[in-house]
């Protein structure tokens, strides 16, 4: 059996905790917080509740440690952190900073022969894959990452700032136009505007101007400004009923071109529809963790991304097993 | 660069030309062929066409052998004998059979130290690792394979053997209401009937009995008497100009249960369109020959499938470059 740690325990580290349980191969050690343990009640019973402070104690009672907090401020310093004392799995997902991530975290996993792996997930982690696969494949074509229809976490937090609000919530949804568009193979040009569009359901404070809100999130550079948004006002009740779910979803598209004179086309799609963005990210973390202790066993260690892994290594199965029933 | 060879020049052999000319880090060195070299006509000047019987002459000018047979007889036989010789990469396709193709094509690959990729395409290949991945992410679900819409030619050839039939073509369809039952997430039973239907094309010999070749098509065990079979009687001008593509498509889609007694559904789904089943599939075949080079360079042999190989491996763009544009 696999021994799992889980350290930070929000919605992301929660569903960890259920997709150990479905891993016939991992059992769940312990639960590490920066909260006083005795204040965490966990879903599995008889798993120790430890504070982090404490984490160097378990050095050796645990194979792979499981990195549930946030990219902004969280993983930047506790992967390195941690690679030094565990093989490590965290869902980094700030794109432009994934270089400098990389680096640091290489460092001191080489130095500490750990294996670290980064950026897990579904993007970046499995949309980065099938665009890997995918523009290997097809190398004369052009990829279209689509996200949505899901709630943009930063986006919601954007709106909830305008005075005036006292909730909120922001869907990105790709424009079925859009869609179609790249389905067909054309490799159309796209602005922002064209790919995607934005719906947010808003309750207002008491006595807030709705127009004035409504036209301050339309125009809010950088985040609304390039888009065609639509604004929904909502009550309490309507809000909690159908706006408290972490639906998401997404879709990688890739045409590309074959043949005498590029005259075949081909299209590729990779979509998913999820009904929980944290419990499905936490799945893929949980089966890259499978991954990063078969890689130390072969005596690998560093910085790794999905990139690296050999398939094979996500599975329970044996590679007679793979054969047979899955190739 | 990569210096490639082919074996075998029917339509797959054509793609693997046409998928080297877009692969930067590639070169065609020669083509070899079972027929007279002098008769072959190729695409790429310059390059050699030489008899399989010369083929061990080759052993120091090529880096990778691309085969490009037929599974029933030619890999069988071929894939060992060339994997004495060269690193190769082939397509074999017979499913049941790949354990026995496996073990034979490893034993022999170890001993001369080559890599031989197996089963390399689409199904088997980029199909078989959606299922792993989605399978590995997603343990408690079910996957569902569609193939099509798509020419079966082994269904077409059972058809063109019917007294009566002059030509035939035989598409393999997806059910529309199969589709959507499975990316609703419900996991229904499928039966055989439920998941596919048959559409025949087909041009009748003269004086022929429509009727007869009709009931012969749709009461045809094994190929047609478990599906709803649709046959249309055409001419030789519309055979000629809406029936001799190459078009195939499929999809992969795994739906599975995460978070408390399994309350949240995500469904994944992978989906091709292709103009041109030999051509995509070459190009699949091309990128492979790129990863068994690299494993070669690291002093790894033996028989390997898709699973096996690092996703990294596939690309022209080295590490740093994946992790700063696609990751």
């Amino acid at each position: 059996m696999i021994r799992v740690g889980i350290l930070g325990y929000g919605n992301l580290g929660r569903g960890v905790e259920y997709a150990i349980a479905q891993a016939t191969d991992m059992e769940l050690v312990a639960v590490f917080t920066r909260r006083a343990p005795e204040t965490l009640k966990i879903v599995t019973p008889d798993v120790s509740v430890v504070s982090i402070n404490d984490v160097a104690l378990w050095n050796d009672k645990i194979d792979v440690m499981i990195l549930c907090g946030g990219s902004a401020t969280d993983l930047p310093l506790q992967t390195p952190e941690m690679a030094k004392l565990f093989h490590v799995v965290d869902s980094f997902d700030t794109h432009a900073k994934i270089p400098e991530h990389f680096a640091n975290v290489d460092a001191v996993a080489k130095e500490a022969s750990k294996v670290a792996m980064i950026s897990v997930g579904w993007d970046p982690g499995l949309f980065s894959l099938n665009r890997l696969y995918a523009s290997a494949i097809l190398p004369e074509g052009k990829d279209y990452t689509f996200w949505g229809k899901g709630v943009s976490q930063g986006h919601s937090d954007a709106v909830r700032r305008i005075p005036g609000v006292k909730n909120a919530k922001q869907y990105t949804i790709p424009v079925d136009d859009a869609l179609e568009k790249v389905r067909s193979g054309i490799n159309p040009e796209l602005s922002t505007r064209e790919k995607h569009r934005r719906e947010c359901f808003v309750v207002l404070e008491e006595g807030a101007d709705a127009k004035a809100v409504e036209n301050a999130i339309v125009t809010m550079p950088n985040y609304f400004a390039d888009y065609d948004t639509t604004v929904h006002f909502i009550d309490d009740v309507e809000f909690a009923k159908n706006h408290s779910g972490m639906a998401h979803g997404g879709k990688v598209i890739r045409a590309g071109k074959t043949g005498e004179n590029g005259k075949n086309t081909h299209v590729i799609e990779y979509s998913i529809k999820l009904d929980s963005n944290p419990e499905f990210t936490a799945s893929v973390l949980v089966a890259y963790a499978r991954a990063a202790v078969r890689l130390s066993q072969e005596g690998v260690f560093g910085c790794k991304t999905v990139f690296d892994i050999p398939p094979a290594y996500l599975s329970t199965k044996s590679g007679v097993e793979l054969r047979k029933e899955l190739l």
